[in-house]
């Protein structure tokens, strides 16, 4: 395929951060040509828009988009308990397909153009996204407790088996995810690092997302959380830490030291309720480095990683009653550059020789006019309806708010019919 | 005109909050059947839609939609002396309804059927509401400067002038505006107040937006900004006091007691990072009326009312740690029948006999399914896009995403040109 971009303001992140005018050129999958004017002939041709990076969104949990709206306002304990885990244990390989073509459907429709991943299932995930198109890190959950897909002495062998399935994939790269420290024993936390060092995958886990947490994992172990993974070969510079919203000033500098990478929640740790916060100006300071993500929908409850940037920009300003604090630029760099980097593709800017991944946005939208400043207005005006295009490997997944690849209302349906027989056995689902 | 609403999920906001299947019938300015199926005919026919009332933003300054992204990441006495001032010094007639238009089309666009505006140029605001057919509470500022449009001394009665022009007004209603207890001397918030209890009128204020402005106000007064209005007869049932981020519980208990409504402007407060909180949880438990705005599009930086609200809902979680708190329901109604209650429009609901306000929201959307609770979507998962048709006073101001009765593109290439002449002699417009 290849694709001409006409006439359109380009927000590079590329090192000078250059906002420019101009041309760009994608050939197969990659960003062949970035200039003031290409006259190449190409398949389609687009014009007169913004582009930008595609959004990189850092964890989450695809198919919960089936939860979406499923038990709001609602303590973190009683969501779980009440509502979450009932209905998670009785999810199927076909659910799981329905809730995760429904979220690939809306990150596509709003500028992702890479998800890191972590759920049950995973592999029927990994095909999905393969299918339709989006770059996924698909972390396969290891936790000791036996899944709606399987045993939990299988966890760790079928993972294995999944990382060797998929390695080598160009767009689906396996990651080995044990849940978190309260969930995993030491060994379990163990093997599943050695499982990653093995065969060179990331790791992808929870740390510090509440204070109970913390509280409950010094009991059991007396160790925090970050602790118990850096004894257990878990803080590597290959794996992503989402939330840490309750580490310590020492945390951070264990974090930047070990070269980990923290996934900020700001929306979901907000709607839970989760109290502390990602120190972002901290982990700035210290030159850890730190990217976003949505987490699941059931706790945000959209995928929109334009609403993430506006919360994760906001939030930190409000905090220290600094409006410098986490510019548009620097929470711009956590969607694209920082995290393209952490993961190791060669994305999260717009240049020659990069991948194609990259997104359009209309510019004749009321919130995007006038213009001033383009990375603020990605940032801070932009919505994820603001997308028209987004190209993923160099395939136009979404064309002119088009999917050419899928049919965007049969997937809402099965949703809606994977959700039906969800709730269809729980009498509480009235009472929300 | 006539519009039939068909096979909708209707958001009705009445009384029980009840969300029913159901269909719509609108003639000329009123909603004249709510029932599960209408067979009347009808002008225009929509089917299959998510329907609400239109969204109220109770505080903001229209046109300064030209400032948006200018300035950004800035302290607010840098923002507004380096920044804001500045361009506002240069604006004229021309430009104000430029601004204004674009605003509009934004609020249109994204599902906000009436706002409460305060800014110069207030004629030009309310004419042009008027034309583009946007119902408008339009403050006439009173401030204790010259402002662009005259000299301070005209500004009372110039007001008085304004109100006995469009009372009387079905869609436009004049407001007494004067700016906050730190840009107003005594005699002039008196005056103001006396002026409004004259004609009748609503009061919109600044209030307690920032600590700084506090304690100004308490050392050259002796009083706190609450205490200082309702000494000069501002603090009424009929006054809008913005932001209120900075209040004591005793000023809650004042504030209850008087009648007086807040507009919170989560975004705004937290993009200009001003500290402090409006407290939500105390001042529903007082009884005080409290209703959302977005401020202007300079500090948001966009109208979007969807998205102040999933800010005012989860900025408050956040803070108390509790996910119970301000929950989706107790949002919707800040946005929708508490604001119409407290203007005084016969809107807010949708029930038959009700002005039709109200908008359509689009269910095809990856964001919306599937579909647990629709209050938990219009709340938590729509976004000011998913809107695609609104009415307001009955007329399809927006229909299927069209705009009947102006021409968006022009809207937009008008505000861009404003925009150039406003900046057009700044030197500091690149250093942005």
């Amino acid at each position: 395929m290849s694709i001409l971009i006409k006439d359109s303001l380009i927000i590079s992140q590329d090192k000078g951060r250059k906002v420019k005018k101009g041309d760009i050129y994608i050939e197969d999958d990659v960003i062949a040509e970035v200039s003031e004017r290409i006259s190449t002939e190409a398949e389609y041709v687009l014009t007169g828009k913004m582009v930008m990076p595609g959004l990189i969104n850092t964890h989450t949990h695809l198919p919960m988009t089936l939860m979406r709206g499923y038990g709001d306002d609602l303590t973190l304990e009683e969501w779980l308990t009440t509502r979450i885990w009932p209905i998670e244990s009785k999810l199927n390989e076909d659910m799981i397909e329905a809730g995760t073509r429904l979220a690939l459907l809306e990150m596509i429709a709003t500028g992702t153009t890479t998800c890191n991943d972590m759920y049950f299932f995973e592999d029927t995930i990994a095909r999905t996204c393969k299918k339709m198109g989006m770059r996924c890190f698909a972390g396969f959950s290891i936790i000791d407790f036996d899944t709606p897909e399987m045993k939990k002495e299988m966890l760790l062998p079928e993972c294995e088996k999944f990382i060797r399935k998929w390695r080598g994939d160009e767009l689906i790269k396996p990651v080995v995810a044990p849940h978190s420290t309260y969930s995993c024993s030491p060994e379990t936390l163990q093997k599943a690092s050695e499982l990653a060092e093995k065969y060179g995958t990331m790791l992808h886990t929870h740390c510090s997302e509440t204070r109970k947490e913390v509280y409950d994992v010094v009991e059991r172990y007396g160790a925090r959380p970050l602790e118990q993974l850096e004894r257990n070969g878990m803080l590597t510079e290959k794996t992503m830490l989402a939330h840490c919203g309750w580490i310590t000033k020492e945390e951070v500098r264990q974090i930047a030291r070990a070269g980990a990478c923290v996934s900020h929640n700001p929306v979901s740790n907000m709607k839970l309720a989760t109290g502390g916060f990602t120190p972002l100006p901290e982990l700035f300071d210290a030159g850890a480095c730190v990217t976003l993500g949505t987490d699941g929908a059931a706790s945000n409850n959209k995928l929109d990683m334009f609403e993430t940037m506006k919360f994760a920009a906001l939030i930190h300003k409000h905090h220290r009653w600094d409006a410098q604090i986490v510019t548009a630029q620097q929470t711009l760099d956590m969607a694209t550059v920082n995290a393209a980097s952490y993961l190791g593709i060669n994305a999260g800017s717009i240049e020659e020789g990069k991948k194609a991944d990259l997104i359009c946005l209309d510019m004749d939208m009321p919130n995007l006019a006038p213009m001033h400043n383009p990375i603020s207005h990605a940032v801070y005006a932009a919505s994820g309806f603001n997308v028209s295009s987004t190209i993923i490997d160099g395939r136009a997944v979404m064309l002119e708010r088009e999917f050419p690849y899928f049919d965007k209302q049969k997937i809402i349906e099965e949703a809606e019919k994977a959700k039906e027989k969800l709730v269809s056995n729980d009498a509480k689902q009235s009472t929300n």
